[in-house]
């Protein structure tokens, strides 16, 4: 298959990577979206997706990477990421919230406003807008999403995509997940054979990890996702970076 | 089959009751238990195996159990085992180890010889002489050994044994694993659904739980045993409490 | 003496106010600022300069309260303020920093830059660019800095005085700090006596608190100001916000 | 004044040993206590009275320590005596309680017994027949009590004295005292200045340190006997270690 430039691709040739790509390693996956892809970076929670850096930096050491500075991440977090982006020696951007929506949101509803009327107000000015700023710049992204993080909501996730949330009018945004079939247990595996640096809080029972307030450890054989907004409905644990995706993906 | 009493017990009738309890539920065991042996307690390691307490209470509140209280616990184990105490209003029992054999210890070879020369000596005296000082008041014991625990030592374990460790000439010893066929999935679903205490540790993502010094958390997916005695290798992870059973029975 | 309106004030004044209220209790100090001033504000750390919103609380519970989120504070920092926040049912503004300024740092130099740089710059943009926002719409601020928080800075602070940093061509500014005799025993009698509610990093070894990544919990007998900053020199340890008026203070 | 063998020493020469010593640098008293009796050492708790160690070390490097170790002590406690045992090169003698007792108590009242009717019970039976058992071996021990620890009760100690509580008939027991009149900033200026190991719960707000449920962090400039027994009168607070003979000494 021809590579194609990215802004001339088409729902059809979508079909037809995810068809190439479905049953493809994660690196075949990474190796894909780069030659496909100029302006194209990982987006990265400073969780297990850090296997996204170290696969990618194995291919592409000059791999451009972010991430979303809610301005409530774990102290773990901030020096997990301080220390990815020493040990790969990257760049990495920290993407953060407006000034001026933080500072209403807070005056009016306090600091944890999202224990009372839900994470979709707060999510989306520290975390959605952001990352919105940010995709404005690329043709392409790539996420450390897996169909076993959330039955409810990403059963159905493909490898590739077109992003229907993020793109634009006149530029369509392509999103990868290249980890959209490991499990779990995968992740965890390589990891500890590749002794990929991780975040000190899966030493201490968390899993699934997001902004600190936010998530909690889970118990034993409990699912990771019950440690993230543990006061709402599962069907509705996602922050809004990839809602619009899933929804169409799940249908 | 009529009811037995322990003291005619031959290894013929353990093998047909094995048989006939092998496919049963830990309730089914446990009650088998109490109806077989009167002098019986459960040992309690103030992990998860609380689930044979909730489980014998329901059956006899009544029930007996020790446990072995090395001197080097978590302080949250023993927070627990208090709580457990008074939630299901039982007497629970603490063994406790010489004072002269730990004092004779310590002064040799200082806290942390198990990180030196491995951890069977410091086993030997915090918990497996206590264990047979109590073991040889009864006769049968309850544990909550899982084959899922150790794929090395104790995937043979049944649900009904004599205990060849710890029977004496004129005493055979029953012993019974319920929870031998239970993996640690269903373990926490109990636990979850009847909102059964548990140790705090669990929530820091401790999964099995023994002395301070010789249990650490494990990662996300990693096999519970990798945090016990870790500098040890696999095949060696039993505190002598049940390794010589379980030779027998992984033979 | 005639109660002045601010933009009147003099040095003169500021001198005879100062006579004036020099040995005068914190409270007698606030009630005087809130009858001179009435834009006005208290400028809240987290810590235990909460003894000013009791107070001021209880004098005026309309009293202005706000804080600088830096984004990078003590998870338990925030709960701290959120809990004053519906104690005394105030409503407390946090000043947050500029999106664009904090990404050009964090992307030039990485999250922890003021190890190896010093805490200017972070502080710069983090803290003092968000006051010199907040203060340039007041006339007057409150503040809880005390002369026995650093002997080599703090040693001659009023309990009144013109801000020199602060205040602008056409705006001059009041800063009122009402501890500044006060000890640290004499402000954590008060928190106990009067049950104030306090930040939990207290009862963990924290006496002076600021960011996360620059605090940490003091010896005992260790200098509360030994916590903040430990990799500079002593005499460097103020973060901008009150450096000018302390240079002259101590000049 | 001439050497005493420590059998022939009578109420006098203690007194007049006193009035030698009382002004005395600790260093002083440590050598006067060698020099007078040859079965004697060093009573350490785990907490700061390691600056007596380190001070003995210096005299006597054959210097003999026991601690109490009540089963219940912090993790971070049996850490601690085995980096000191290992820094000084020392062999330290862990006094254990009898099991029976322990288990007898336990039996009967659960394991926080002294939540509900004081803590005299329990230590008497994990550290103070300990105790008995070692000084019955010795002619003299050494301890860290210093009068600031606790105006109700230490106010008056000596720094040397008859030990009342354990002498036997036949069998005087001294007690040193040598920190008796130091402070609490001047051991905590010792342990700095030279660099002695210390219990790592002193960074996290302990100052005295004793059993883990018997123990917690204060609050800044709260006194450090408040972080003892906190759920009793402050006049109670000795573990039986010390108690008759402090009830004399501020009779």
């Amino acid at each position: 298959m021809t590579p194609l430039t990215h802004p001339s691709l088409t729902t059809l040739d979508i079909d037809s990577l995810e068809a190439e790509l479905r049953h493809q390693s994660p690196q075949k996956i990474l190796e894909r979206a780069f030659s496909l892809v100029d302006s194209i970076a990982i987006s990265f929670s400073g969780a297990e997706d850090v296997v996204l850096i170290d696969m990618a930096h194995r291919i592409n050491p000059e791999v451009k990477v972010f991430s979303l500075d809610t301005g409530r991440l774990h102290a773990e977090t901030y020096r997990f990421i301080e220390r990815v982006r020493k040990h790969y020696n990257l760049s990495i951007e920290m993407m953060y919230p407006d000034a001026a929506a933080v500072e209403a949101l807070v005056k009016e509803k306090g600091l944890f406003s999202f224990f009372e009327d839900g994470h979709n107000e707060c999510c989306g000015i520290r975390k959605v807008a952001p990352l919105r700023r940010k995709l404005a710049t690329l043709d392409g992204w790539i996420t450390g999403q897996r169909k076993d993080q959330n039955p409810s909501t990403r059963a159905g996730i493909p490898v590739i995509q077109i992003d229907h949330a993020f793109s634009t009018e006149d530029r369509p945004l392509l999103k990868f997940n290249p980890l959209a079939n490991w499990s779990s247990a995968d992740v965890w595996m390589y990891i500890r054979t590749y002794a990929v640096p991780y975040n000190l809080l899966h030493e201490q029972g968390f899993i699934s990890i997001g902004c600190e307030p936010c998530t909690r450890p889970v118990l034993p054989n409990q699912h990771e996702r019950e440690g993230r907004w543990w006061w709402e409905d599962a069907g509705k644990k996602e922050c809004g970076l990839h809602a619009v995706n899933d929804a169409a993906a799940s249908a």
